[in-house]
């Protein structure tokens, strides 16, 4: 159920040249037109400027640079995905709490964002360092009819929007590393936590979680041997994180529509020209042992493709890459447990 | 935390052929000697024979034939799996609670089972209908560190058992419809739905729901066109669903073992050779379309094998099977799309 003020700012946000008269506000949110003028005091309450012509009736002239569900909804060019937003100032992971609606039935495209997380998590449990107001953390609920082994899929495709987003913004060109961190400068500045759940042959929803280090100074940033940035720390300057949510969702939108009617070919391409190492030699690490190899790039389903020291080509599906020489370790050359990669 | 009526049960249950002193039950239960009787006085009242001699101590003779967390764990023969059960009179579903115990990280081998679900569910949020009493309704939790793409696997796992478990009690040779249903004389007996939440790479936790019409007349089935039967249908005789529950959870728990080490070769030979309708024309559904083709078996990493009509080999990962010709429906020869099938 959309609200009330909800859907005001979708009505105004779709009329944004022209005034609305409050009459016709009043008949399609079906409230009086004294509760429409409430409505419109306290938009401005909230930081929007609103202009209201006698005869005309109204138009919002801007949104506040904050982030919560309306001001998201305002201007947001998509037709389904962030229809419906919660945004909570504080929660313990909005990961967390996706799951929670989307158990509860909520619908597909539902957006979960917070100004900081408590206890924000990444990809194998690891924490999750999101410090108030100074990134983008967020959990989008999607319910695609593909089947559960092509949820991949739909990681590799989060991490090229974000790419693509990151790059429109701030003219820096980052690196995506297998399978969905984003790199500037070699270091992470953005990272994907892609969660489903599913029957043997149906997903019942994905949760993509995003979480992108903004407006962070060196002090707001874990201090572990992990390279963190930020994009102020790339690009020396504050970004306004509300166009960066927009821009992700409707990028999001467009492209998942793509996928879902040509398939994953044309993301695999815009994966790879973001591709972090592609052609040089890296570190494949499985849950059993780490090895040397080619990274050669992603395949036709998105599984990662590298060559062996012995010349052999593999298709792998679960392990993650490095290139970091850890001193006092030594790496087998070549893969010894095969047997759970298809 | 096992109670200490769970661990009493363990103890005499590991110790079938010989009294266990009050004495050393005492000092393992961390309770006193005059709540060690206590306990004996209650599980003879849940229906436990129970022989106490002087100076030797207690042992059970029998168990009550009803099922609970303790009848289900006395002379149980597993390491892990069972050895914490938490059985409900009545539930809505055993698999969403089983999700919720999940959430809240309840450990590898967790089984709820309930004497009736009011909202039991099938694969694709069917309903199943399961009546109090009448058959068996579990879910176990399972943590395996294998990929989320193998999860069907673990499902073809689990019908193998619920044929080879059928079989050993009944002496009926039950048939394995792709993937998971359990059917006798064509009719459905027992279903399996697998359900699990994955990270891209790692499963979080997979529960196998099973649901087994054991003691059903004819007037306690659903009536409706999809044939269902019981085993006492099938065999004319009631059957203990406490001793069909530990035979399951047994199998599982060696299986399961075995394809951890081995991996899924001897799963899909078994499951072959309980297969319906191998080598016979079939109905693929997907959801888009309906097809026919000779049903080959099943692959090397459990995909369905079909032959179409223009003589190819397809390998399916999400799809249904069905072999009835419905009336005034045309199916196509081949299939029309694969873009979703590796």
């Amino acid at each position: 159920m959309q609200s009330t003020r909800s859907k005001l700012i979708e009505l105004l946000s779709d009329n944004k040249d022209q005034y609305i008269s409050g009459q016709r506000l009043s008949e399609q949110l079906h409230i009086s037109r004294s509760a429409v003028w409430k409505q419109m005091k306290e938009l401005e309450k909230a930081g929007y400027k609103i202009e209201g012509k006698a005869k005309m009736g109204y138009r919002i002239l801007s949104s506040p640079d904050t982030i919560n569900e309306f001001t998201i909804q305002w201007g947001l060019d998509t037709n389904w995905l962030g229809k419906k937003v919660i945004h909570l100032k504080q929660t313990p992971s909005t990961q967390t709490l996706a799951h929670q609606l989307a158990q509860e039935n909520t619908g597909h495209g539902t957006v979960v964002i917070a100004d900081e997380q408590t206890k924000g998590k990444g990809r194998m449990d690891r924490p999750w360092q999101s410090t108030r107001n100074k990134g983008i953390w967020m959990s989008i609920v999607l319910r695609p009819t593909i089947a559960p082994y092509l949820a991949p899929q739909l990681t590799l495709l989060a991490a090229t929007v974000l790419a693509d987003t990151i790059h429109e913004h701030t003219n820096v060109r980052p690196h995506i590393k297998w399978p969905n961190d984003i790199l500037i400068n070699n270091k992470k500045v953005a990272g994907i936590l892609t969660e489903m759940q599913a029957e043997q042959d149906q997903i019942q929803y994905v949760i993509i979680g995003i979480g992108i280090n903004v407006n962070q100074d060196y002090l707001d940033l874990p201090n572990a041997n992990y390279k963190a940035t930020s994009l102020k720390l790339e690009t020396q300057k504050e970004w306004h994180m509300k166009q960066i949510v927009q821009s992700i969702l409707e990028k999001l939108e467009n492209q998942y529509l793509a996928y879902m009617d040509k398939g994953f070919p044309n993301v695999k391409d815009k994966w790879e020209s973001y591709g972090y190492k592609i052609g040089e030699n890296i570190l494949v690490k499985t849950l059993k042992d780490t090895w040397q190899g080619t990274f050669l790039g992603i395949a036709e389903d998105g599984a990662l493709r590298v060559k062996t020291s012995s010349g052999e080509t593999k298709k792998l599906y679960s392990v993650e890459i490095d290139w970091f020489k850890e001193e006092n370790k030594t790496y087998v050359k070549s893969p010894q447990f095969t047997r759970n990669e298809r």
